[in-house]
């Protein structure tokens, strides 16, 4: 089954530890949609400016990802300019133009109307409302935010929530939506405001996923080098996403594999700067981390009592 | 298989956002001891003033820990005072008082000699090096230190950690040991030191285990009440320590369950001031939480290729 993705496409100047990039490929939607892309097929809707490269098109093209919905209007292209210190945990953001993504007004095209996998990534949680009521019958919606709209937007937020099938924040986020500092304690508030799981981003401590009957634990895949963690969530969620798309298993089991799927996604992304891991990744190293990840975390039980 | 335990007995006056407590028993090798003592025998070798209340001696026994080695000397027991704030990972020391500790020589009673599972709890690297040089022929070796040891002495820790079968240390302190910030980068440095394995514990994002050729990643239990985090890492060695002494199986398999008891046993600590919660737990209980690990992290894999 075929994933809805609507988001940012950017372009971001990013300077690590380990260097910096100027103006290369970024934005929730193009992470999500890329990651997605290696379990399932995409359609895009988001914005660009006429000083989107040709490049770029092309490479999002050759993931198979339909660009039917990627309108290019008049203007410059969103562009974010951020930092990262040593702990890589927080980038520091310096600049953030919105440009043609200030306006963008996302509208569904016909044929993408009866998607059954929706992402709404982080954008005005107005706007992820009214892509609901353009997206006649989803059967799984997943919702990303960010601090901005929990403060600016909370009213907003809480409508998108209560429709969302997955809620994907960080720890941050959740402990200042929920206003609790606990965090079993945060993630029982948010369900309680409707939605059916939530799965909270820990950064290189792995993710937690929140259902009302169950807690699943999935570390970050250790790694000697992180060079850019920028999109790093976006590409765990397009994942996640994409594996369930592809395999329609709702059920707790294939929801944990499809978080493995979604951590392993991002493990690889951090590799190296933008989207480049992503462009020589094979499918064949996917399941190869998958199973290194189940070494990773694989313990006896203590049989049957 | 009994398990030596040297270290520090201690009171301590705690403040969390939850309440304080004054001067209640604590101290490396109390939290050890207790919690290694639902798996196995337990020597303790340490050291406390006159005014160490009856009723801790009499707590310690009734976990059958065996109390030869524990002196009792004119002046005052080692006494802390620390501070938590909401985020509870990180104790602010507002008092250290070493009190009758300051002049502890470790002497290991004659019949503790042949000891084959030994904890060397936090205390200065020279006085382990003692303790190590006293037992003939030990068959495991845990080691813990502090940053405190780490940048006063060196050598002397290395000496010790290039003799321990696991090196037990907080995320900070493997950064500030290797000098390194990536942790895979940190771990690999340490082992290089000679070490077998290395446990990295994380506060609530559980432990790492490195080995020369695998690591396991194990998650902290998610609670919704974190009362008092003291004592949080030394019960989890006691736990690992303990059941990897009932069992005696240092398989990577057994090793693995270890770190999951021991991740138990610090789950069940936090949720009470001082050793509480260990006063009323059950070995019933401690299974029921280790099947809850297993439930927390089980995901299917990919079957055979």
């Amino acid at each position: 089954m075929s994933i809805l993705v609507v988001g940012s496409v950017a372009l971001d100047s990013v300077e690590t530890p380990f260097g910096q990039r100027d103006r290369v490929l970024g934005g929730s939607a193009t992470y999500f949609s890329t990651s997605a892309s290696f379990f399932t097929d995409v359609n895009l809707v988001a914005v660009v400016g006429e000083d989107f490269p040709e490049e770029h098109t092309q490479f999002l093209k050759s993931r198979n990802i339909d660009l039917t919905g990627l309108s290019r209007v008049a203007g410059e292209t969103f562009h974010w300019k951020g930092r990262y210190g040593f702990d890589l945990n927080e980038a520091q953001t310096l600049e953030t133009h919105l440009n043609v993504f200030e306006s963008f007004k996302p509208v569904i095209p016909a044929q993408y109307a009866d998607a059954e996998y929706l992402i709404l990534a982080n954008i005005d949680p107005e706007l992820q409302m009214e892509v609901l009521n353009q997206v006649k019958n989803p059967k799984v919606v997943a919702c990303d935010t960010m601090n901005f709209w929990i403060s600016s937007k909370p009213d907003a937020l809480r409508k998108v929530i209560a429709k969302a099938d997955f809620f994907i924040i960080n720890e941050g986020e959740a402990r200042q939506l929920s206003g609790e500092a606990n965090l079993v304690k945060a993630a029982r508030a948010i369900l309680a405001m409707g939605v059916k799981n939530l799965i909270v981003k820990r950064g290189e401590y792995g993710v937690l996923l929140f259902s009302g009957h169950s807690v699943f634990a999935a570390p970050a895949y250790p790694l000697e080098e992180v060079f850019d963690p920028t999109g790093a969530g976006d590409t765990f969620a397009g994942g996640f996403m994409g594996y369930l798309a592809n395999t329609g298993d709702l059920s707790e089991d294939g929801v944990r594999q499809a978080i493995i799927f979604g951590s392993v996604m991002a493990s690889f992304n951090v590799e190296a700067f933008s989207l480049d891991r992503l462009k020589t990744l094979s499918y064949q190293e996917i399941e190869a981390r998958y199973r290194a990840f189940k070494r990773m975390t694989h313990f006896e039980g203590l049989g049957e009592v």
